[in-house]
Formats: C-alpha cells, structure tokens, sequence
C-alpha cells in the first residue's frame, strides 16, 4: 500500500492506495516473505510528514513503512529455510522479497504469533528499556503512566509492580482504568475523561510522582509536572496528543518546575536498547508464565483495513496492541 | 530592607521599605556580622512569588533573602573570630547577627574579595557543576550558551575551552559579543538582537549542538532545539525570560524533538554539587592564574541602590556578576 498525501490531521482513507503486483519471485541470495502481522503504531504519523526527523519521511509513492513479522516462504538465501518465522520493517505489504538484511529470525517462545508484536516486539522493549534503562526505578518509588492501557502503557506498569513500585496510571475510559486495577494490579488508575480528575490523579500520587512515563503530552504532561517530586524522572515516550495537530503545539507552561524540582526529561526509541532484547524475552517469558506479566492484542483483518485501524490509536479506541493480520499465522508455538 | 509586594512583572523600587535599626549586640554564641557584598540574582524574583518551591516564598514584612559575603566585626562564638572573612544567606540588611549556622569561612584566594562572589561563588559553582556533572562533556563536542556575557554563561564557556569543546555564545549585545570572542576566546558568539540571528546561530553550529547550557528559554530554547545532535544534553539553569511573566509562558513548541532526538533536558540548582566547592576553588584559582578563566564584576553602592539594580539582571544590562557593595570590602588579599 503506498502513501498518497502527507498532510497534518488525521490519516484519511484515501491518503493511500491499495495496488495489486504479480507475486514476486526470488533470485539468488534472496528471500519470500508472507507478512503475517502487521503492527500500527503511533509513531508511523510522523512518518507521513515530510520533515527532517530520526528516519526520513515516506515519500508520496512510495510503500508505507512499518513493523511486520511473517513466515519465510521461499529461500535462495544460505541463512534463511522456508517456514523461518521472521520480523522486520517489511512495510504495508503482504509479500515481499528481502537480501536478508535487517531481518531477524524470531526466538521459540511457546506463545501465540501475535506476541511477537504484542509482547515482545516494539512495544515490549519500548516498556522495557524506557522504565528500566531511562527510569532507572528504585524499589518503593510511585510511578506515573499516561496512556497508560495501550500496549507500552501496560507492559510499563506490570513492569513497575514487578520492581516494586507504587503504580498509577491515566487511561480515557472506565473500562481501561477497572482493566488496570482488576486485571494488571496497578494501585491506581484515573480517567483524564472525569470531571475531577486532577483532584483524583494527586490523590492517587499521595507521595508524588518519582517517575513519570509520557504517552500522551499535553494537559497531562502539565498536570503530571505538578505531582513530581525532586530528583524526579520524566521518560518521554510519546506526545500522541499532538501527533495530528495542524499547528505546533505549546509546551508545557510549567516548564520552569524541571529547575526548581531538578527534574530529568529524556527522550528515547525502542531501537537504543536493542541490545536488552535478549534479556527482555527472557524476562518476559518467566513473568509471563508466572502470571506477572499480560498482554492484549487488537487485531483488524486485511491490508485495506489498516488506514482506519490507525486512527484507533488517536482515539484511543483500541484495547491492547493494534496490528493488521495480513495472512495465517503458524499453529502456536 | 523588607519585602512588601510579590507582584508579577519587574520588580518595583516600592515592593521594599527602607528599614533603621539600632546596630545589634552578639549575645553568648552569637557573632555579629557586616555585609561587604550583597549578590542580585535572577532567582530572587522566583522568591517573591508566593507559590511552593524549591524554597518557601519571602513573605510580606520578612527581610528579602540573599547571598552576601562579609566580615565578622564581634564573636562570643567559639568557631569564629573578629576578622573572619564569611558568606552566607544574610539577607539584604547591613549587619545581622548569627548564631554560626550555616555560615561558611572564606579560604584565601589572593583575588578581590569581590571574586567569592564574581567567581568562586554560586555563579561559579553552577557554571562549574551545571557543565562538567550534568552536561558531562566530551573533548571535541559542540557547546552552546544562551545568556553567555552573564556571571554563569561566562564562566561555563570558559570551562568549555578548557575542556576542549568548541564554544558558541549567545548574548544581547555587540559589545557582549565582541568580549566573548575577543577576551574570552570563544569560538562564536551570535547577538540575538539582529535580524538574521537564527541564520547565524545555524551557521556556527554547523556541527550542531552536543550540549545546551540554557539560561534564558524562550523562543531561544526553541532555536536551540532544532540545532541539537541526537543524543544532546540540555542543561536547564535557568530561563530569565520568563521570571517576570504575567501569564503561564509555554514550553518550547518543538518539544517532540526531544523524543526524536533521544534529549536529555536535566534541571538543577548550583547547591547540588556543594560537595564539588574544594575541587572547584582549587581549579578555578589555577585556571584564572593561568590566564584561562576570567571574570567581571558589576558593582553598585549602597543596600537602597538594590531593588532598582536588580532589574538590570532582566534588561540584560549588568557587565559581569552583579552585587550590590554595602560596607568597605577587606584589603586583598
């Protein structure tokens, strides 16, 4: 599927266009991959605006970049065999031919395909590195999430509760936040959606806020610099409030508190801890099978579902981890 | 001198009373101190707004609060004596009488006694702190400095030299600039007064920008953010341009480069790293013996003279670290 239209606001349907190719064959030293899952993330709208940024802008024509993992189907390379399973940036397309480059063989985890994406994928090591490696928590500290019930969100609090952190996240509907204290045993959840829910978040931070993990931005970038305490940290994540804007967006107008309160802000990407990703499976994996550690996955179905499903993420009507099944997955595991 | 108003906007010659007291007497364990200098700085506005902090807010009737350095002229205390050189938080009065605490003898420099405040002092210790502990600097990196003919920003470039990174100013005069470069042998210094700043900055950052020391904010943090290099440190000291707002000022509009970028924005306040004053007198004195660091003094007379001086400070036309003299300094050394 390839990009159309890179303008501000919301992905419209017809800033793509579905074409249909003839199956690619693989010549020497190449591969076939079948894209299975399709991961949408909110990073890929600032993919779509045309400006200097970490990766280059997808240009109009051009296929749309993103996050997939699939099976090998066909082999002309000496290190892949037909049925490897496989992640890579393979882009908004069903098959694809690779040299091999910068695709990775997917470690056996005894756990459903779509864990890959959903677990261990972008946004576990996104959780991981960000709380572990930025956050650098210590034992008894309260932790803050924003976004708090999206797919880094709640990986990054059962994290926090596995480090023995107070935990208390900010979610956008009653349903997420019963989900956060029900089933994930977060100490707290507010929804930014109540009319007290400033009086609600200090509340729920009696101790204030030691480290603050930043989805959203905004508003609650500002309400959460007022609940930090000194020396506190401040992992900025994501601003998804302001992936859309038509104008640039202010900062925050409490700004002057990171010098009174000796605050630390550090931006980060998943792709800086590539190097904890073998640890992380092994982590996950053992507080996954004890229970310590859930995931959920939202899954649309087929490629031309995917410019709407993106919008999901700005809505915030997804319920865990969005990707896009393109083809069957492998029986499990 | 007392504090009546903690308005918002510059401060006013009448937000203090001029107040005559008879000369007070050092009973058992007190010691009796004159002032000699008295330091202006920015953070005395956030002072007299009446808002939680970092330290409580001067209240109405209190005596304003203040770093000064001076001598102790009467002691019935067993650690000091008449004659002792001494600095402290002594408020702006002319005398004061102290039970000892938190009061700190003054080692011998063979500079002015004016260099306690002007290069010793906590200009120096943030300059010296906020550069080597929270900007980490590397040889070779690139250093740039919003408020750079200031007390701090002076200082840190100087340090920068020294530490083998090439330095960029930014400062509010030509006169400023021309110092900059010219005494202080940074290796550019841009005005942002002229028209064509933005294009100039650009220019002597043209390996872009490793480490931020920001003073000032504004639309000058914003600048400062699209020239940083992926992995930059900003090292948040202060951001005059807004101590006198009216209204909430916002943060910078191009606050997402931060996550992009991989920033780290890291506030902090110069009593952080007291532990660092010996390493630092040390330094400093061998360095501005040898010729590599130097310093500028702007002295006005007489504690009635404060209120009014202190606005220098926001118009940017003070020369060098500004105190107020209250009583004849000692002979040096």
């Amino acid at each position: 599927m390839a990009a159309q239209i890179a303008a501000h606001g919301l992905i419209k349907a017809d800033d793509f266009e579905l074409v249909s190719q003839p199956m690619p064959v693989p010549v020497e030293a190449q591969l076939l991959i079948r894209s299975v899952y399709l991961s949408l993330d909110p990073a890929m709208r600032g993919w779509l605006i045309d400006r200097p940024s970490y990766v280059p802008p997808v240009q109009i024509g051009e296929i749309m970049r993103g996050l997939a993992i699939g099976i090998v189907e066909k082999s002309n390379h000496p290190k892949f065999a037909a049925g490897d399973r496989v992640q890579g940036m393979f882009g908004w397309q069903e098959y694809l031919l690779s040299n091999g480059e910068a695709v990775t063989k997917l470690p056996e985890s005894g756990l459903p395909f779509s864990a890959y994406l959903g677990l261990f994928g972008l946004a576990g090591l996104t959780a991981y590195g960000g709380l572990l490696e930025v956050g650098q928590p210590k034992g008894g500290e309260t932790l803050l999430i924003s976004g708090a019930a999206g797919s880094v969100g709640s990986l990054v609090g059962q994290i926090g509760k596995i480090k023995g952190l107070r935990v208390v996240g900010i979610a956008g509907t009653d349903e997420k936040c019963n989900w956060l204290r029900e089933e994930l045993a977060f100490d707290a959840a507010v929804n930014y959606k109540d009319d007290n829910y400033k009086k609600q978040l200090k509340a729920a931070c009696a101790n204030g806020v030691d480290i603050y993990f930043e989805n959203v931005g905004g508003e609650i970038l500002e309400s959460a610099l007022y609940l930090m305490n000194t020396f506190g940290r401040v992992v900025l994540c994501g601003l998804i409030s302001q992936y859309n804007a038509t104008a640039p967006v202010p900062g925050p107008s409490n700004f002057a508190l990171v010098i009174s309160k000796r605050l630390k802000i550090q931006g980060f990407l998943a792709t800086d801890y590539s190097s904890k990703v073998k640890e992380m499976v092994s982590n996950f994996a053992q507080w996954h099978s004890s229970g310590q550690l859930k995931y959920r996955v939202d899954i649309v179905r087929g490629l031309e579902s995917a410019p709407a499903a993106i919008n999901k993420l700005f809505d915030g009507s997804n319920n865990g981890k969005l990707m896009v099944q393109l083809s069957d997955p492998p029986a499990a595991p």
